[in-house]
């Protein structure tokens, strides 16, 4: 891996010009990896172009960097490409597939079933976050973190790791972290107030409505939560803001399986599972034609809301854990 | 510092028993550096006893060494005695302040005020959580954390910094949080799972009560919640459980203070505020007799719901910022 590292430092110092890119779609590591290798390499004087197949979600506007992020793909020739974060190759979307005036392309990742499509490929399925590769790459530059690059590589681990709650925050990503905030002179709160206390009022409001609703079933083993049709119309609401709304009822104790009934039409809805980490959701999912991971699955359920109850809660009852 | 440090160590090694203790009214830092430190003691072979005033929460009672706290002091000498986080020492306890069988007192602390009321005093304000001190201490030992003593202060970084959210998230408590981590072979997630991940049903329950009372005032700026008698009466649940509930307004895109209002009794209401840090909310408690810090202040109001929201809000509408 250090071999590799020593390569991609070797061909960033023989570029001029470097094209970036990440996942279609794009999160907060997607976002802060590719933003962070770009106020990297601009620091030490190169061209750079990021290109993002999908727009810089709000959330993520603050962010050094996000008013450059193009939709296209500049007319000219990159001696480098960075592509990021993408597991698959075509994730990067179609434009960047069809481009063909790049010297070299280099991968990093930290999928595990990561494609082998650069001619440099770092992958580590340990790393956190892909931003993590990117610090390991400056680092080995010699590069000490201005405000930007800090920034935003902080914002790749803070947000891939779960604000440092999920299994993957290692040794490394605290670390980082530390050197990051340490470097770039970061405050954590100033980052945090950002990214967890500036959601929208009619988020709240939406939360409001469908808190309420909340149910439990199986001796408070799986708990359930509900937003229709009619909650978006009052608060004004739409489906994107209920992200993050299945952690409630899982936040629970005793609580293994979190379901998420999204009204989708009048007799349509969208189920979500979250697990605690003891049960295989995807199992759940599957009794639906859905699917979907070990700890998230989901898929969608024709009926009224008191239909779709009977359909998904009868899959819980009757699951084996 | 240093220097403090090694007599510390010294003192230690001199040593064969030792008491631990901390404030009233214990938190995670608080249970944290107290167990932290007994596992580690306890690892090479001190007789140690830890004494609190008030019992281990719930929440708290999944650490190691939990069990063993203990609320009298038992009739024996100590060569030591670490006095950890109080602050000023009577906040130790009555029945601490009362001992006198102790060889030398040592007093780790990070709050700027506290009382140089050890032989030794090692207080520094710069670090996040008092945890962190007793890491100084182990690592200045030669000690490699052990899961238990691992765990113990681990939890004591990541409360105190609010999950790494706060502005004490300094290149010392992440480093701190990654050796621990590796050390002692903890699961970031498992211990997420423990603190955030097992509220009680009723709190959830309580929260999707309160929710719905949710008002913004001031355009936006102000935000309030509110949690009566009634509700407690229908959840079952009670004061303690409402601890957290003033992010809820305070997490909105432009609301700078976040109002909580808690019944006490049919007209008496705690007003509680916090702050995103641009207003002082102190000033704003001094208006009805209460006080408080620059974030996070509050008091006591006579009064039906509406009478007390007058009061407040006015205050909040009137204040200048």
């Amino acid at each position: 891996m250090t071999e590799t590292i020593q390569k991609i430092v070797e061909a960033i110092r023989q570029s001029r010009s470097v094209l970036i890119t990440s996942h279609e779609g794009p999160d907060g590591d997607a976002i802060g990896s590719s933003l962070g290798m770009a106020a990297f390499l601009r620091a030490v004087g190169k061209q750079v172009v990021v290109h993002l197949a999908d727009p810089v979600p709000e959330l993520y506007r603050f962010l050094p960097g996000a008013g450059l992020v193009r939709g296209d793909i500049p007319d000219q020739s990159f001696d480098l490409a960075f592509v990021l974060d993408v597991g698959e190759f075509r994730r990067a979307g179609k434009q960047f597939g069809a481009f063909t005036r790049i010297g070299q392309t280099i991968n990093l990742d930290h999928h595990l079933t990561c494609e082998q499509f650069g001619s440099l490929n770092l992958i580590d399925e340990q790393a956190a976050a892909t931003g993590l590769l990117v610090w390991r790459i400056a680092k080995a530059f010699g590069f000490t973190a201005d405000y930007d690059t800090a920034l935003c590589l902080y914002v790749a681990v803070l947000t891939d790791t779960g604000s440092f709650r999920y299994s993957n925050a290692n040794r490394e990503a605290f670390e980082a972290a530390g050197e990051l905030v340490e470097q770039g002179g970061l405050n954590a709160w100033t980052v945090s107030e950002k990214l967890y206390e500036s959601q929208p009022r009619k988020r709240l409001e939406l939360l409001a409505m469908a808190l309420p609703t909340l149910e439990f079933i199986r001796n408070g083993q799986a708990a359930s939560l509900v937003v229709t049709l009619d909650m978006y119309a009052t608060t004004g609401a739409n489906a994107e803001l209920t992200d993050g709304f299945v952690n409630y009822p899982r936040s629970v104790a005793g609580v293994e399986v979190a379901i998420f009934l999204r009204q989708l039409e009048e007799r349509k809805f969208k189920v979500g599972f979250r697990s605690k980490g003891a049960v295989n959701v995807a199992t759940l999912a599957q009794a639906f034609g859905g699917g979907g991971h070990h700890n998230a699955a989901g898929g969608t359920v024709d009926g009224t809301l008191e239909e779709v109850k009977r359909i998904v809660y009868r899959a819980v009852n009757e699951a084996a854990w």
